[in-house]
């Protein structure tokens, strides 16, 4: 692609380096942002530059925060004593979304996978374990990718955790609502028959 | 979707203005922000707001430039007595993209479109026409979209230049390089039947 402003060019080749934009989004994103005013322009990439600089890791829970702790783990209208472990940001702002969970979160930022060179040393998982120890928890929630490293990951905490007294339990797999059962695969399928539900849990649940 | 950061929602927020990025792929893009280095996303932040404040219009063709005039309008090995018609930017840089043209362009900025409300004085042509007067221009070609719209604004700019002797060409339309004949639409066909070419011409432009 030839540029007659290397403004712009800069300006293009800067989005292309975010995942998932090629050249072309990226020019498509730039000539959007010269037709915007200065101001909004401006207010971007200050909003950005500013949550870069400033933006925090809960100490506690590893979530992003504005603070040294984050807001779920500053809210003491939820439960302190329930811990859902998940492996990215993201999958917090899954679950927050749902709207159905009142405890707190611990990041582990990662998954257990030997042959992405990740092991348990690269994971917040010694500061899960301290934790539970130091704060009496009461319900270790895993909410874990449903694969290998997943499981493995489960496996692995839940053998450190086993010297003090946790419940530990793991987000259901099965058949997703809407979903199709003739296409679902046979390792979901299986373990939706052997982990069925009571019918009247299912219905109290809707 | 809820966050526990507000600079993070700030961040996400921002992406989501920009057109084709949705809150998801916002949140994607942010986070993988969050992964870099301080100074490199500082860096994206300056560059984008850099490019709003100090990108220029070339007073001549009014593609983007970095001074007054752009550096197709100020090289002179480009032959500056040939003007390519071009509706935006993106055509530019996709005209430049091919290094088949080495004359000078004229952006509209849009296309006569009555029904969009843009009517010729939303559009440079007025420029265009003094320009052509002004510079002698030898040849002005043509490159608009292949739709209605392009075809009145190439009839409307060919009426006001009768009174200047220039020669008006618009680029080939017809069956696209790997194209195939059966699922070309009628009128492509039949334009690209009767715009023959010699044989000779089009082994000699291979």
């Amino acid at each position: 692609m030839q540029f007659s402003s290397t403004l712009l060019e800069n300006a293009v080749n800067e989005f292309a380096k975010l995942p998932g934009i090629g050249k072309k989004t990226a020019l498509r994103l730039v000539l959007h942002l010269l037709k915007q005013d200065r101001e909004a322009v401006q207010g971007f990439g200050e909003v950005i530059i500013k949550m870069r600089q400033e933006i925090r890791f809960c100490q506690r829970c590893f979530n992003v925060a504005d603070a040294d702790i984050c807001s779920i783990c500053a809210n003491s209208m939820r439960k302190q004593e329930q811990i859902c472990v998940v492996e990215t940001i993201r999958d917090v702002i899954a679950i927050e979304g749902t709207q159905q969970y009142n405890g707190t979160y611990h990041v582990l930022g990662g998954i257990i996978s030997p042959l992405d060179g990740v092991g348990p040393d690269k994971l917040n998982i010694e500061s899960l374990v301290s934790r539970i120890q130091k704060e009496h928890t009461q319900e270790v929630i895993f909410a874990l990718s449903p694969n290998i490293q997943g499981d493995t990951t489960i496996y692995y905490i839940q053998k450190k955790l086993q010297p003090h007294s946790v419940k530990t339990t793991t987000i259901a797999r099965g058949i997703a609502f809407g979903g199709e059962l003739e296409y679902a695969d046979e390792m979901t399928l299986a373990r939706s028959i052997s982990n069925r539900l009571p019918v009247e849990s299912y219905v109290s649940n809707r």
